[in-house]
């Protein structure tokens, strides 16, 4: 169980501490001495925010360290304008702000949301960030009252969204994508 | 094979002949005599349209229909105006105008879409309009530039979107739904 674990906890329920949204921020302010590679040694903290002026060049890094394949930077932006939510997560050190994990969902406002684009830095992994990350975007989606949170995941990573209470196929029901040409 | 069908062809890309985009208007004009129960003798044509002004409780007859559940107008509404795209198919005879199958599709505008709510009134079902709608909305989609068009299929219908080229967990990628309190 690693060190965020322990802090953030294993229960059911975002159990990082949410402040009043100020300027996109929801963080959660935990003040530690993270054992995250990218944070040696002084006191720093995890944020996140709903703010989605985000530096899409620091977003890009963030998705190339996982190793996903580039988006033209004016797509990405457009996206993310068009996301019904975008949920970022910090490493703040003193002034300096870290950009660590992102996610977001696309949604109808009202009944179904979707989540995309879940990732957490390599350097951060194994630390439950992940789940930390998951946790704020369901209950920001909760508080919009969607009923339906839905998303497709990618075959390593189904426990770790089962873990979070979402079930695969249920009911049957199959995730299905258009592939043109595809017969 | 309906009587539909054969005039929608089954190859592949929307058959439907589309119109100049014209306050919404989408459509299709085809004249014919349609054997649908719903339209006994006279002559009548297959609209699709975009334009989501629609009567929202012609709509709610539309989905009571088939045996939906039923959900508050207001909600409706409010997912209509936040749907990225909303395609619905009339049968017209004359100045009469019948809304006899609807679709929609969430999106972040870019990468990703997702089809939902997809309906034919019993009266016209196993004619080919259903497969004639999912065209329709996939070409408005693709028109729009989004690579990544994905649904959620109940066991049921699994098949009749596999025919239009949705392909269910490729390459593992499994569909999942948030319930809270799951575990
Ligand atoms: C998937 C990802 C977001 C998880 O973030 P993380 O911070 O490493 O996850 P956490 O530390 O919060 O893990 C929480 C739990 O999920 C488990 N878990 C984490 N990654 C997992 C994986 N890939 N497969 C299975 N379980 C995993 C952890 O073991 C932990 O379980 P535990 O509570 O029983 O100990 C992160 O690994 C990542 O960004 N991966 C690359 C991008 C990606 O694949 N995104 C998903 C696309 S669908
Ligand atoms: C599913 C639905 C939209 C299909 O519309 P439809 O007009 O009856 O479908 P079509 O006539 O265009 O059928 C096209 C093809 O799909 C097949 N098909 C239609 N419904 C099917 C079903 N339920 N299961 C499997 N195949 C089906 C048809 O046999 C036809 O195949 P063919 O080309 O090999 O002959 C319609 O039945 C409906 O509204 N059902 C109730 C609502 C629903 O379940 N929606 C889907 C929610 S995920």
């Amino acid at each position: 169980m690693g060190f965020w674990k322990s802090l953030f906890g294993s229960s059911n329920g975002a159990s990082a501490q949410t402040l009043a949204p100020a300027n996109g921020s929801i963080g959660t302010a935990l003040s530690i001495s993270s054992n995250g590679r990218g944070s040696k040694s002084a006191q720093s903290k995890i944020t996140f925010s709903k703010d989605r002026e985000i530096d899409l060049y620091e977003l890009e890094e963030l998705c190339d360290a996982v190793g996903w394949s580039r988006r033209p930077i004016r797509k990405v932006k457009k996206a993310l304008k068009h996301s019904f939510i975008v949920v970022s997560m910090w490493e703040q050190r003193g002034s300096y702000n870290r950009l660590i994990g992102f996610s977001r969902a696309t949604s109808d406002h009202t009944f179904n949301a979707t989540i995309w684009d879940v990732v957490v830095h390599p350097d951060f992994q194994g630390q439950g960030l992940g789940k930390a990350l998951m946790k704020q975007i369901i209950k920001e989606l909760r508080r919009e009252d969607i009923s339906n949170i839905t998303l497709f995941a990618d075959p390593h990573v189904v426990n770790f969204y089962r873990d979070l209470g979402f079930m695969p196929d249920p009911e049957g029901i199959k995730g299905m994508f258009w592939y043109p040409n595809f017969r």
